[in-house]
């Protein structure tokens, strides 16, 4: 029997492998995916769903899925430090989890439990032939090059030893989390952020309190020891419960603690209110320290990626949400290269940014984590008191509520932001034209390597109003977002930028669809090409805009990606045009932000008269795509 | 065998049926439930649910469902008339579906098959263990009286006539559509609002066209005949055509057209654009005129509600819509009778307030077609040229925009009014006290025998920001809004309003639930009693409130139904307290406001020291509970 041949295998079904899956299973490709355990999360785990992850989940069509279970959202922590006097904790502060100054789309953490998440991507998978093949673990592997096309060899088996199967395979993915076989085979170390390292106890459960703020996200410092407190779905709530620190006296990072003992701590905590359970979902005790691995892959065939790569505390939600962004950035590259649009290099660059990624994130959290188990001064202790902008006077803030307020940002996943490269324009970039706009001069508000900021418009073709930035689907696509303001002004400009596109050798053309004819008549996003879609975005009310009589046929072609930039935004309360104005563009004579296939902005070009437009982006793209486009030269990442 | 025992059997299984069903299934009534279809509708039929059906199938946690299937989504209308010199036609306006005035939440009309939408209710109708049964008929049936809790004796056939059943039920409702069995043996007849009829093909399929508006909801006057144009999901399209009018010469209300007619009519009339067929899902043709039901019910035992009461043209989109509230406006009234709080009488107020609004809605639909069918003038003959708000030239509307416009409020759904009657409080009602408020004084905005305003508020317990109006969902509960102003200026009459409905024969602990410990401690909605929810809403920011400082007891049990009106609105950009403000009730005083199970308003109550507030109420739902309540006396209906 001939070896069976898989585009990939993924190994471990958890939020990392699952969205690699999910996404490149739509994508066409054949994936053999297997996890140890016999079925998904049954209880406990991860469960925070950050902002900007939400909108991930929604742009992959799989954000109904995940609210249909209706779980907690946070949108206030509260902060409880020690009273006066002794008298237990009380109340010094409450912070929205992502201020409205970030501007998200949904500014609350959503809380649900693993298992029910893993389940949502599972069930999307299935409808594209995937199913996780359980209990099977992996055995060996070898990039071994026998096979040019599919290089490595992965050897799998059933977790009781009975079953094994042998495979060749183009790309192997470790999911496994923090104690990985492939990462171990491959001798990648661990490098820890600290010697320092904490023992935490985490317990969902179902309680009754008269605690206010139980259906808060909390930090409660006393000086009986510190909690933190997380609703969930169904009535519950998790507490995070410190167990031992290495500052302890009696350290030990293998110590235990039962459900009781643990109880009995949170009751003392959170004197003066009491605290009973109804019953207790999950409890684990577990030593936290942080770690990054080393490398995210060696020869760009074996990559890893979530907690295999990254471990640390659960406290600020960030693992889940980490991992997400780790598949998707894999998950596109992975895609460019081997449907022939980009060169192999890329795949380079999956390691460059996400581990950039998971350094922020260990620092924070060390930080963080530090701050969290310190004792906190108590009201008494705290001699100033500062005056609010609404007149109210606030016990001055300790350092642990400045730094959680600080770090808003970052937690709630929209601080994200990966350096210049070839993908994240900058002045450095190979693609030399003055045409290019930037943050740092101020000629736009966008800047490469980070989200593209919302902006609320009417699609033309049906008067909806829609999210801009979601009008897309994480389809693996570049997102051409022209903003073409009055459409009096820019008539030539965006005639020129038409023939730009259609011309043979440009960025555009070159990736065409081999057989336009066959493309169906209702393809919405990808009539042209698999890895462009336009979005037009004009200056005027929608009912003054016809789009066959404003657009050029390469550009009408996008019939329902055509929309009326009319809406009001409060962030823009005096703008005209609130999506130009938003982006930081001329409101008269727009301009054109490219987004690469994950949201992140690629560069932005100014929109002009002539070829220059075109020949910024043929240059921007010929950087790295397979083939040369426009005159550009090919760079090295 | 004894006979098998029913509360209710329910003919039919369309919106109407489904509606009936599902509430009652929810509140634990026993249903036999059938229909004469193999199964639910396979194409075409209605489609349109108007912004309002929207808000009560989201308040019923179907909404979800309804929206995973991606409707199309109706915000504007364009309308297009001849053009001069006879080039076919062209656009002459666009109008908002539900303009902003309206303020609704979802201001479009979702276009859903009635077979997807009629699966979501089976599909929750049957986690309450009540399956529709297929294929069966209704036979016979009388309110023989025999069994005195179970008075109507009904008979139900397999279609092919083998199997026969006899239950007894204590209601029977006729959700049969226009050919009802049920009505005519009861002898109720149809008053047809007018001689005039009008033939209309109705057309479902997927097409391609150059039309430019072929995804917005059209009217197409041109001089070769009418057409409405509306959008489906899955890239549809529903086309409804005029085929005869009794204006005709040749007027035969029995006249036919194939397919292939009605799609060469809909080339002409739509020139100078194109339109060819992909593929046509549905095609249908069916005389139309504007009857009424006389009767609802004979004798308060068997309803009658839907297509069977009111039948008129499908092109304003309110059958399905009308069907809906049919069905709520009598489920919660035979839930309070049943379940022992109020008086049989209220019965009585099924009819005089749902015939009232199928009225409207003929009168409403009369007019719609007549002027729809009629030739509208081209640019051509219309002299006048109109200056728009926005400084542009607009030709003068025609009649038919000019009451197209003007019905808004009706076509969504928002114009349903109520009369007075004992549920909706006036000058006249029983209920007597200088406490209660009216919109004809201007000391509230709210409309009795309306839909109460909406308002966003953040919810103390958790910190979301909620959808105030859909905070108590739709289980038979009367709502009671206690808009506390500044918790300082109130503390007192709050601490009365408390006193007062705790106090021993008040409307509120007279319905307490008989077993209080029994209730669960996390029970959200009814922790006293299965007929009342309790929100407060307080005029300060949500970290300023404390709930268990600022409530009684009584209050404060409903830990989360307690909200801060800390939102900004748009509507009353300068009001602190928006929703206080879009009440019409002070913000410093706030104020009482009574909302029906059904989301209408029954009555406004000042707050205020001392009894009146709880006297007023006490005196207003001893007009229809069924055990006398407070010191008030009862009045016939």
């Amino acid at each position: 029997m001939p070896t069976e041949k898989y585009d990939i295998v993924i190994v471990g079904a958890g939020p990392v492998g699952l969205l690699l899956s999910t996404c490149l299973a739509r994508w066409g490709y054949k994936i053999k995916h297997i996890d140890m355990r016999p079925e998904p999360t049954v209880t406990g785990r991860a469960d925070g769903i950050q902002p900007r992850s939400l909108d991930l989940l929604r742009n992959m069509g799989l954000k109904r899925a995940i609210m249909a279970h209706e779980p907690a959202k946070v949108y206030e922590v509260a902060f409880w430090d020690p009273s006066e006097k002794s008298q237990g904790i009380h109340r010094t502060g409450t912070w929205p989890s992502c201020p409205s100054f970030l501007d998200a789309r949904y500014p609350f953490t959503t809380l649900l439990h693993q298992g029910l998440i893993e389940r949502v991507f599972i069930a999307d998978m299935e409808k594209y032939g995937v199913k996780v093949q359980r209990p099977w673990r992996i055995t060996g592997f070898e990039n071994d090059g026998k096979d040019k096309e599919y290089p490595v060899e992965v050897k799998i088996a059933h977790v009781d030893g009975d079953e094994q199967e042998t495979v060749r395979a183009k790309y192997l993915f470790s999911g496994e989390g923090a104690r990985s076989f492939i990462r171990e085979k491959l001798g990648v170390g661990i490098t820890h952020k600290d010697p320092i390292t904490h023992v935490w106890g985490v317990m969902d459960g179902v309680v009754r309190t008269n605690f206010p703020d139980i259906k808060m996200k909390c930090t409660i410092h006393s000086d009986a020891g510190s909690i933190m407190v997380i609703p969930r779905e169904d009535n519950m709530v998790r507490l995070y419960i410190q167990i031992a620190s290495s500052t302890d006296k009696d350290w030990n990072p293998r110590k235990q603690a039962t459900t009781e003992e643990v109880q009995e701590a949170a009751k003392k905590i959170m004197k003066p209110y009491e605290i009973e359970w109804d019953r207790v979902e999950w409890y684990s005790v577990y030593p936290i320290g942080q770690g990054i691995a080393d490398r995210y892959t060696l020869d760009e065939r074996v990559f890893m990626g979530g907690d295999c790569c990254h471990t640390h505390s659960p406290k600020a939600g960030q693992g889940m949400n980490t991992a997400f962004l780790d598949a998707q950035n894999l998950a596109w590259k992975i895609h460019h290269v081997e449907s022939g649009f980009a060169d192999r290099s890329i795949l380079k660059s999956y390691e460059s940014e996400r581990k950039l990624i998971a350094e922020n994130l260990l620092n924070f959290d060390n930080a963080y984590a530090r701050l969290f188990s310190q004792r906190q001064p108590s009201a008494g202790e705290v001699s100033s008191v500062t005056q609010q902008q609404d007149g109210e006077k606030q016990v001055e803030e300790n350092e642990f509520i400045k730094m959680f307020k600080s770090s808003c940002e970052f937690t709630s996943g929209y601080g994200v932001a990966y350096n210049p490269n070839i993908f994240n324009w900058s002045k450095d970039h190979p693609a030399k034209s003055p045409l290019f706009l930037s943050n740092e001069d101020g000629t736009t508000t966008q800047r490469t390597g980070r989200i593209m900021t919302n902006a609320t418009v009417t699609r033309v073709a049906d008067a909806n109003v829609v999210h801009l930035e979601q009008e897309i689907p994480l389809n693996g696509s570049w997102r051409i977002y022209l903003y073409g303001g009055e459409p009096s002004k820019t008539k030539r400009a965006i005639s020129d930028f038409a023939a730009g596109l259609s011309k043979k050798g440009s960025f555009y053309s070159t990736f065409g669809h081999p057989n336009l004819d066959q493309v169906s008549y209702h393809e919405r996003h990808n009539p042209h090409s698999l890895f462009f879609t336009i979005n037009t975005i004009f200056n005027a009310k929608r009912p003054q805009i016809e789009i066959r009589d404003l657009l050029p046929k390469v550009l009408s072609r996008y019939f329902d990606h055509v929309y009326a930039d009319d809406i009001w935004d409060q962030k823009v309360p005096d703008a005209k045009a609130a999506a130009h104005a938003k982006m930081g563009l001329s409101q008269e004579e727009g301009g054109v932000v490219i987004v690469r296939p994950d949201g992140y902005v690629g560069c932005v070009v100014k929109l002009v008269e002539g070829t220059g437009t075109v020949d910024a982006l043929n240059s921007y793209f010929s950087t790295f795509t397979s083939k040369k486009v426009g005159g550009g030269e090919r760079a090295s990442l």
